[in-house]
């Protein structure tokens, strides 16, 4: 299945894009893509309930906003320089082991929404991911059951200003987590759909100059790693996102360094996990 | 008001503490401590309510669990190396502005619960701290007005794992998240009856020694500044906690070094807040 949701932000209400493309609300179906959800079999629920009711579902406006593809999650849990060519771009070395860091879920917004360049900033920055999200509670599992708890894929751009996460005293998450700096969507495919998630095509262009292009297959520790190497840390609740790394070619691995202007349109998508598009926009 | 929570973890409730003492079930209240609890003005609601409905509220049993006493909020802000002598003794600078890391949800727990040391942890440590609790949307604030934003105070453990937080490839987040690693309690106490947050006694004691001792009035960046600080960098939702980092005597700052064993009582307090302990045991 292929999982939207669409609404202005204080109704988002949840919508399925069928096969054939049509994207229809299932509002009816009377429940959000949430925590609860996922955890309550509802992927399974939500299918079997579309085989009777996709024909009554009424169909989504073309211009409806796309919100998050799902509700506000416990937690966004990022992995940093899990590409090689981006470790080598910062100037850092490659991990020996996955290096962890938190967004705040507040970040969260839709696919195609401005993004909001903070008051003070100078070095706002773009990174085109995968986001795994997480289908049951997840502890101390395996890397060979670990896709067991997946239930599926988004696209995700981990939003990141420079001096807020590397020049203002340590610690990653104060540059990662402004608000509008985790748009995920459009989409949550799910994992049936994905015939391997460690072998896709990522790209991300700036005012349409391609910036970053590179496969998922470059990444350091693939996705059955992540989830368990985590899951040994912490507890991943149902519904929670896996940021898997962004490649090369950020603003501040360019010579010279670039970074987000006011204006200024950002272009990304993931094989199969379809595109976003976002607007540079002042604070105010 | 002094707010908490009770009832087995899958069926936590709301209580209030009374001024004689007398710790009664609002249940029948019907709004948990949740973000929506703050945002909606639940706190002036509940106490207009209790006005008529106290008498009439059963009495909580002295045997009953204590929960979290707010239900899990968006995020766990903490503060690193607050105080001067906890910075030195781990061997740190004292930062020229907060530092700010986060701690998983999914650690909350109950003041009292036993403490789980994660599996393959030999550094489990221990960090009495004010806790924070945000009463509304707090983005940009300054330090004049930060107060307005918080509803109350709370105990804090911070409990972290010293090897994860430091040894296994930065960011701190991989050493505190762990399942049971956020005691918070057991009271909620509104800022209206906390006459300085600033000027607190507080402490912890390992099996009956006391080795954390100190005041709140020796933090490095006091309540106001710490909101305002934070909300340059994130939207501080209501009921989200701010941890206001701890004082000298953990564990790894001690010589030599010390780490909570299974059988160990961790006891801790905060003046006015209340106290808790926890029980090591190991991951089963």
């Amino acid at each position: 299945m292929r999982l939207f949701r669409f609404g202005p932000a204080d109704n988002e209400q949840p919508g399925v894009e069928l096969p054939s493309g049509k994207r229809i609300s299932v509002a009816a179906f009377g429940h959000d893509y949430d925590e609860q959800f996922f955890a309550s079999g509802g992927l399974d629920r939500l299918a079997q309930w579309l085989q009777t009711n996709a024909d009554s579902c009424p169909e989504v406006d073309a211009s409806a906003r796309l919100a998050s593809c799902i509700k506000r999650p416990s937690k966004i849990v990022c992995v940093g320089l899990n590409y090689a060519k981006h470790a080598a771009e910062t100037n850092s070395p490659s991990p020996a082991e996955p290096i962890l860091f938190f967004k705040s879920t507040s970040a969260l917004c839709g696919p195609n929404d401005n993004v909001v360049i903070p008051k003070h900033s100078e070095k706002t920055d773009w990174e085109v991911e995968l986001a795994i999200v997480i289908g049951k509670k997840a502890t101390y599992v395996s890397t060979e059951d670990a896709l067991d708890y997946v239930a599926g894929y988004a696209l995700h751009n981990d939003y990141s200003e420079r001096a807020f996460q590397l020049e203002r005293g340590g610690q990653w998450v104060k540059g990662k987590s402004a608000d509008t700096f985790a748009p995920i969507g459009p989409v949550l495919v799910t994992k049936d759909e994905i015939a391997d998630p460690n072998n896709l095509h990522l790209w991300l262009d700036l005012n349409g100059e391609r910036l970053q292009d590179s496969n998922t297959n470059d990444m350091i520790f693939n996705v059955p790693t992540l989830v368990s190497y985590i899951s040994q840390f912490m507890s991943l609740l149902p519904g929670d996102v896996i940021s898997t790394g962004t490649p090369a070619g950020v603003g501040m691995g360019l010579k010279p360094p670039r970074f987000l202007q006011p204006g200024d349109v950002v272009r990304l998508g993931i094989e199969g996990l379809g595109e976003q598009q976002q607007t540079g926009e002042s604070y105010s």
